[in-house]
């Protein structure tokens, strides 16, 4: 495998011009509840403009934003909102785990649950349920084709996300 | 793919009544190691009730609880705890990393491991070995279903996890 | 599933020697941009090293180090830094999601990317792009055979990483 050259460079969006680590300016945690209503099974939702939303009116400007889905059978992730693309998340996610297999999650012999949804658990440990991006300059950061999406794997639901701002 | 309606709700934990943000009220880190055996090679715990107790010690309101563990071939993640679908993960696990496959990592000729052990490798590298969670009202928040669960892949073996709680 | 004895040690790294929560002594974020050239298609880089060269130039002794590679198709996780397994990783991510599969992003018909990278795209989704490790004693807490593994999955190309540590 080849070495490849890494390269160090100052961040714009360091607390101070100079880049270097600044001392306490007023450490605050920001905490807001997010929910809505999914309307399929496997449904994926743009989530990106809500948390940027979120961060904007926290004031803070260096730190983190963190996300959590208060439920197993969701996830949250990055990826690109392209409708194509989207399509094949969900193929990849369906095949991956198959909902047809003899779950016992899913056998009233060995489960009180009548969902049926051993694959959706599934799906949601395996994206996972948490999601912590840095926040820069006030937003977000993201690249360019990075948006934030929130993963229903056992819709229609009433589904609810933590958000935590904290920093400075 | 339906819209669907987002709301933002104030939250009851955030750290003041109103919910905005408050200024420092003593930034703080609180680390802790906490082990244990494991007695199969593959071994789900569920350690919710002992990071709670770490959280409640901390004497922190608000922030987050970070989880890593410090070995390769185990994982920490959420999902619920029920005998039938922890059977299901470890089923689902077992049959998405293969143990027979002749990875190289077996292989004396390409390694000098003798565990045999890529499988556990692959399994710990798929469901990661840290998990961020937010802490609210001095507890680990959790959804109602939600547990933290530590996976042993390569078990029976001593297991080390580090808990840091930071915040307010 | 037999119980496993837990125990809880004091940690060597605690802020004060006497392991209690220590109130505020400079909470600072300390940003960084680091980027490099892939060279091969889908490629493995350590990164260890670097990582900790910035944690130990930001001066902050405990907290978190949070890494977020700003591109799609790219992975940061943790994992053995050894030849014969990083082969397995590579043979295990391009069996988990196939290239060759019709995959709508990688159609004319319904995609205008032309990199046929939706196979890219499935494998940074599920490896994730963010990784957050805790700092103790001012370096990055890793175990005996964890390194820290940035994965490109779309060489060669220019890549981003964007690197925050933040403590006391």
């Amino acid at each position: 495998m080849p070495t490849s050259k890494l390269k160090v460079v100052e961040s714009a969006g360091a607390p101070a011009g100079d880049g270097r680590p600044q001392p306490e300016a007023g450490y605050k945690v920001f905490n807001r509840i997010v929910d809505w209503i999914t309307h399929e099974r496997i449904e994926l939702l743009n989530i990106t403009d809500r948390i940027n939303e979120i961060v904007r009116k926290s004031g803070i400007k260096d730190g983190v934003v963190h996300l959590q889905s208060l439920h197993t059978t969701t996830a949250v992730f990055i990826n690109e909102w392209q409708d194509a693309l989207l399509h094949d998340v969900r193929s990849f996610l369906t095949q991956a785990v198959s909902r047809e297999h003899p779950w016992r999650h899913n056998d009233p012999e060995y489960s009180d649950c009548e969902r049926s949804n051993a694959d959706s658990h599934l799906r949601g440990m395996l994206m996972g349920q948490t999601l912590c991006l840095q926040v820069r300059n006030a937003t977000v950061l993201l690249g360019t084709w990075q948006s934030i999406i929130y993963a229903e794997f056992d819709g229609p639901r009433n589904r609810t996300l933590a958000v935590q701002v904290s920093g400075v």
